[in-house]
């Protein structure tokens, strides 16, 4: 079909992870791949209970005539935030909008924000989906390095100072993949940036509720108060599950009508009975407990896949810092020129499946080759000690054979 | 937010039937308005049913590996469509894309093909949430008026033979706001047509199975056969529910995987649990008895709104063929000047609430300002009367006030 438009034929490239993960499926292997929660903790009764409930009211199914959301979960989030101390005082339910998952929000965002050319400031390494995003309305990238703390502002200057910068993307608590959490220091020498030169910063907040130790941080949007500065993402995905597609943006007032108009363009409206559904579990589960039962889960599995890869691929030569939060081990293994390759060797050879960090960079070129990223949201501790050995065999043998 | 981009400061302008539709239901007004079913006719309690059994799989509630929806529904539709003589032989489930309404397709279809400044044929009146999902990417309108037996072919040549046309976007059965069904003769012409200038024919079909009265007609896609010229865009909204947002396309193979790689970027995935309980909902159901069910129940509500149409409104000057099918009257009052302003005259005076005919033109210059779109779907036959009675009343004393 010669009449595809740039999207589709330039701009849009096939997607690494998803590559990877059907890969994994295919060959049945044990999967470091995915970022998604594992389905054994999702609240999955209380869902039911919930969408039948929602369901005896039959006009939830008809289209809903806010394409925004309905008022009751919008304004059970502020609420929620707020209490977190994450918003200013003057936000409500007005500024927040649902969303068919965090992606959709990154989509309304570029489609609302970005003309072709425009530049995006991303972390280096980033999500490459939200990338996906943004380069598909025409963006231009540049990149500023993270380490533990977060964005490096020092790098962030040289970079702006050099280009004129529309928007800053920006993974905030155990960013994906590098893990990093950006300090409150950092976020407000960012914002003083972002005044200073007339950018919007997209605070991307997936994984906050999944800290396993250590105190919270405070947000962008809260510590911009008054100043229409940021757009906050949230989602549901990660701590309810990611098949009720319940993501969430929070945006300054006047930015949320334009929003709306957008999203009845884009898709009239989303399943309003989900919102329903998921507004009643929310108020009927017992938030602090369900949120401490997945940290436990989670850090477990951290320390299990730790304890094996310390054992099996350390002795390879693996690196890494062990992240505080998230679904996340970023290692680097410095042997290692092509984490392309290994990946598929990884999964073909030894049924072990990793995604390779050089898919998380925003330029192929100057990609670090050595780097993996390696899930372990949904390998229990039984099976981690099984993944660290086809991980440490996978290494050995592939740096034998080059 | 000075940053805002084109799409949302120049191109997309509110919604005339949501502001309506929010009108009426602040006035609490009897609603000729939304083009949505009545929701006693929703099947609620086998959906409810075929829910709570997708959900005793926890793993549907993970992010779906194919972002183009689960592959039993696919094939489901694919044979459906089949039985029904709609596709071509070598059509398949594979074919078949997952979309969350049709208005998620429509904006599919524009984001793959359309770059700023490309020609979209439309229909003389036309759906004007298709203009918008086009005219959010830059597309210039042209149209082509229809009769009751869809566009008229000689006025097309002539729009062709001046205009670079990249695609046409055509409702074909009853359709959305004149009630016309393009029949098959004009379809085989309007195809060689694409055939011969290269364009693209997007085949918008959500109301095909509401017809009342006379036989089915082919379709552009099954008409197409291996050319591949014709992307179908159907939907369960009107047959089962708009808030189970189950749309699909069926698009030629080639464009399946650059189609896919889009919803990535745009949204992931869609709630697939919701897929696996509408394909169940769809094996259990018996069709042909709740297709008649719906038919017997619209046809009585299309008959009754007619009748007091006839005894009130009509008097007052007002004239339409009735449609054999679908959810509209398109109404016409030759000495009506501005049916925008005779619409909020209705429901803040008489409480009846219907749309303006004009907000259907893709020229608001040229728009008939005289027309009226009156929906009879929710309004049932104890009703009718009085709406009947309203719209009369408001019309004549309009009349009077002018």
């Amino acid at each position: 079909m010669s009449l595809l438009g740039k999207r589709v034929t330039e701009r849009i490239k096939p997607s690494a992870i998803t590559e990877m993960m059907i890969l994994v499926k295919k060959h049945k292997a044990i999967s470091l791949t995915a970022g998604e929660p594992s389905s054994e903790m999702y609240p999955v009764d209380l869902l039911r209970e919930t969408i039948e409930r929602a369901l005896r009211d039959p006009g939830i199914l008809s289209y809903y005539p806010l394409s925004t959301g309905i008022t009751e979960l919008r304004e059970w989030i502020a609420e929620w935030m707020k209490e977190d101390g994450l918003l200013p005082q003057s936000y409500g339910g007005e500024n927040v909008i649902m969303t068919n998952g965090s992606q959709d929000g990154l989509n309304l965002v570029s489609e609302a924000f970005i003309e072709p050319g425009d530049t995006v400031l991303v972390e280096n390494p980033t999500y490459p989906e939200a990338l996906l995003a943004f380069g598909k309305e025409g963006a231009r990238f540049v990149s500023v390095p993270v380490d533990k703390d977060g964005p490096i502002v020092e790098e962030m200057e040289k970079v702006l100072s050099q280009n004129k910068v529309k928007l800053f993307y920006t993974i905030v608590n155990f960013q994906n993949p590098s893990g990093c959490v950006t300090t409150e220091e950092r976020k407000k020498r960012i914002l003083e940036l972002a005044s200073r030169y007339g950018f919007l910063i997209i605070e991307d907040d997936p994984y906050r509720y999944l800290r396993y130790e250590g105190e919270h941080e405070g947000s962008y949007i809260g510590l911009a108060q008054e100043e229409d500065r940021v757009i906050y993402l949230g989602s549901f995905s990660k701590i309810i599950a990611p098949g009720i597609r319940c993501g969430y943006m929070v945006l300054p007032s006047k930015i949320v009508g334009p929003m709306g108009e957008l999203i009845l363009a884009t898709k009239l409206s989303l399943p309003a009975f989900l919102q329903r559904a998921t507004w009643e579990l929310l108020r009927n589960i017992d938030m602090k407990a369900h949120l401490a039962k997945l940290a436990d889960t989670y850090r477990t599995r951290r320390d299990a896949l730790h304890r094996f890869l310390q054992e099996k691929a350390v002795p390879q030569g693996m690196t890494y810092d062990l992240p505080k939060g998230g679904f996340f081990i970023w290692a680097r293994v410095p042997w290692l020129k092509d984490c392309f390759d290994f990946a598929k060797f990884a999964v073909l050879e030894e049924k072990v499946g990793v995604v390779p960090g050089a898919a998380f960079y925003p330029d192929v070129l100057t990609a670090d080759r050595s780097t993996l990223r390696l899930s372990f949201a949904k390998v229990p501790p039984e099976t981690a000690e099984e993944a660290g050995e086809r991980l440490g065999r996978a290494l050995a043998r592939y740096k034998e054979t080059r």
